[in-house]
């Protein structure tokens, strides 16, 4: 099994995710957050929340239901298609690009004619019944929500459209300044031809949209610190390695403002736990880029073999303020004297891929074969178990008392007195849980208590009970330094 | 105005929430949260969360994206509708029960022809042209999504299904044990008829549902404490006040699951500082409970004059799941010796109308006129803004180099230096911040601040900035201690 079907193993069994509605047979392209993942997707959120408002970001949530309007003065309703091809024997459909890179050949065809004439000159086959394909033609990838009117509604296929509407009243809700930087967390949609990979590629998927919306006449003053190193990869193939400061300051990534926010964005995936070997900046070529973008560098990951975008920081320009204002007939420049379009910087973050970056980064297996998610303590499920030695002799009872009081201080504690205290440590390696606190039979005379880290697998004895049932966070209590300091 | 008139109009200048897509001139029934509101929603659903895993739920999430066959097992497909009016003059529509409430009809019509008669008998007339209605048809209220399949697709009304349809999955995370708490935070979708009252009554809007799966031979040991005092008003009309342990003691309500679940909701909404004195449970009559329901208490909010549901804790016994099994033919029952289908009481949240009760609770206006938002600190969008006392001799950079500082600790800060020291704090004090921090001459020369708290109006002097610039949470700060003791 590849690392990443390892880790998904992990994630259906021990409760993470798994595909939705299995009991009628599921539906492609659509996953749940089971109990562990949704813990851990909030906490993925909240790091984010926390990073952008840190540098001044305004929060923002508009509805997933959109009206058409808003999808005609952005584009979407004319350009946001895929071309799909569907196998004229077995009648399976498949996405033309994924065909045609299936089978080494990267390229994006234009148009309809020109897809059809590819396939045919490198005869691509149906790879479920080997029939010869032949066609081609577009696909429009936003559901459209019936409504009882005349009005045509559409699911959003990115948050970004909520927020460009709202420019004005945003700007006002700013006094009137510029830069500003709006963050949404929401759903997306997207009508996939063909959902594949787990929540890699979903119908309906979780996204973190952030508009930096930036005054065309002046600097903003972005400006990224010397900070982590990290390789680069040109639209012109070249590769680069270096800090965002640098890589700014050769000319590699043109704008301050644009290595800002790709620094913004990588130090946030380092806080989640995603592996910095792993990951690389690589610059869209121009035959790939959006619609409304100019240029655009992915933050990608390494999963087994291939590079996946995890977040898309696009250069979108004037394109979407500037049609909204065409289309809606309102003014929405910025500036008394000098009326102007703000022009827009996109960091988009793809939630669920950054989740399964997350998982497959901290993914290890011990000598012994035991397998550990070694995620931050602030990104993991669960930060505390409570685990009694034996289930005998009153441990158990003594535990849970212990468990109670602990999880009114903090929420994110478990309990776990099943099967043997090795299997229940290794159980917790298995989800992340970074601290478990075993129960045995000193806490019953003395009222102290084992404290045991994840990764080092070390233990300290002797820790008071008393010194555990403090107030404030436990992440902060000073007990946990002792486990960096000593052994036993 | 109304109480409820002024907040909304706070709510727009201010930016806690505003309708959609306004330069298009809007989509009924659509709402965004505006950058105050979004934060405030945040920490309203972690509050909720919080509350909840302290009782040891387990949290999920499902796609808002649902196959029609969950929907039939449901009943929604055949009953979730309302009876719609259109009149044949200016072809407004209508939902007929709020037609007939207007009217001071409070019945429910069955059907068509039931609606029809009691319209036609209470020459109920066309709010908007006049005219004699005079006619009444059913009307589905989920939307429908396209798809590229043969697959029918809705978005939920509610989020309890994703939950249902995983019971299996769920029960074997949580080792086979009942009862299990599972929790849901996310969007529910309604077609309603007609929107109206703000947040109130949304096409789309923020669910928090809980489903707690109950063995049906089992007393699930749920006891009330005898916590705080409530009205109750029974579905027999009669009045009871006193605790939760004392109504279920008396059989106001039925189980001690019941009541005790209705307690943990007047917990949540007490801590959210929504006002005692506006709240009421209210059991439904047996001619409105939901057509899965056999028993339902609702946490009303006095809104002006109108009672409005925020919560209601239904018990919709082994409807859904028996119906799932049957619909499905997977084996959804507990049990290995004795199979069951478990039995479910679901508290399920408003969340948009939790937070207008926050904001109409917790409005109030000072002698001077100036209007105060005194919101919990852990609930405000804000927490500490930092102000210079004026703009001039090197104030503003000093209080601008301090804000940058606490905002790294406490990521709910804001920076103010427009306008009068007074105008600054009547600002905060409207949008509910409930520190600030006042930058003067002796920060200059002394590094020490005033902190000033909202309700009091109390102000402290002489802070040393070096007690603000700790790690941990500012709320736990013990300088804050202060503002309880002293004033100046």
């Amino acid at each position: 099994m590849s690392n990443f079907d390892e880790v998904v193993e992990i994630c259906k069994r021990r409760g993470f995710f798994w595909p939705s509605f299995q009991i009628y047979g599921g539906s492609a392209g659509l996953y749940d957050y089971a109990p562990l993942g949704s813990i851990l997707k909030e906490n993925v959120y909240r790091i984010w929340m926390e990073e952008y408002m840190k540098i001044g970001a305004i929060a923002f949530d508009s509805p997933v239901i959109t009206p058409e309007p808003v999808f005609k003065a952005s584009g979407h309703i004319q350009r946001f298609a895929d071309l799909a091809t569907v196998c004229d024997q077995c009648k399976s459909s498949y996405k033309t690009e994924s065909l045609l890179a299936d089978k080494g050949v990267n390229i994006v065809p234009e148009n309809e004619k020109e897809a059809v004439e590819i396939l045919v000159k490198n005869k691509v086959r149906c790879p479920k019944c080997g029939n010869l394909l032949n066609n081609a033609s577009k696909f429009n990838l936003m559901f459209q929500v019936s409504s009882n009117g005349i009005e045509k509604l559409y699911l959003r296929p990115e948050t970004a459209q909520g927020i460009f509407t709202n420019f004005k009243l945003l700007l006002t809700y700013n006094r009137g300044k510029l830069p500003m930087i709006v963050i949404q967390r929401g759903k997306g949609f997207r009508n996939e031809i063909s959902p594949r990979q787990a929540i890699i590629r979903q119908r309906e998927f979780n996204m973190a949209e952030v508009e930096v919306f930036i005054d065309p006449l002046e600097n903003p003053g972005f400006m990224p610190d010397a900070g982590e190193e990290i390789p680069l990869l040109r639209n012109n193939q070249e590769e680069y390695s270096g800090n965002l400061l640098n890589a700014y300051k050769t000319g590699v990534v043109g704008t301050s403002e644009h290595a800002y926010f790709m620094e913004i964005t990588l130090k946030i995936a380092l806080r989640l736990g995603i592996d910095k070997k792993k990951m690389r900046f690589r610059q869209h070529r121009k035959d790939e880029l959006a619609h409304y973008s100019s240029d655009c560098w992915d933050l990608e990951f390494l999963l087994d073999s291939d590079w996946i975008e995890m977040v898309g920081i696009s250069d979108r320009g004037q394109f979407d303020v500037k049609n909204h204002q065409e289309l809606s007939g309102q003014n929405l420049n910025y500036g008394e004297n000098e009326p102007r379009i703000p022009r827009v910087l996109e960091p988009a973050y793809g939630i669920d891929r950054m989740i399964m970056a997350i998982l497959t980064s901290t993914y290890m297996k011990r000598e012994s074969g035991y397998k550990v998610l070694s995620m931050p303590p602030e990104v993991s499920p669960y930060i505390l178990a409570i685990l009694p030695l034996q289930k005998k002799d009153g441990l158990s009872e003594k535990a849970q008392e212990l468990f109670t009081a602990m999880r009114a201080l903090e929420p994110r504690t478990l309990f776990d007195d099943s099967g043997s205290i090795g299997r229940r440590y290794s159980r917790q390696d298995e989800i992340g849980t970074p601290y478990c606190i075993t129960v045995d039979y000193d806490t019953l005379s003395k009222d102290i208590v084992t404290i045991r880290e994840r990764d080092s697998q070390k233990q300290i004895k002797d820790i008071p009970i008393k010194s555990l049932l403090v107030s404030g966070h436990f992440m902060e209590n000073p007990i946990l330094k002792l486990l960096n300091a000593n052994s036993s």
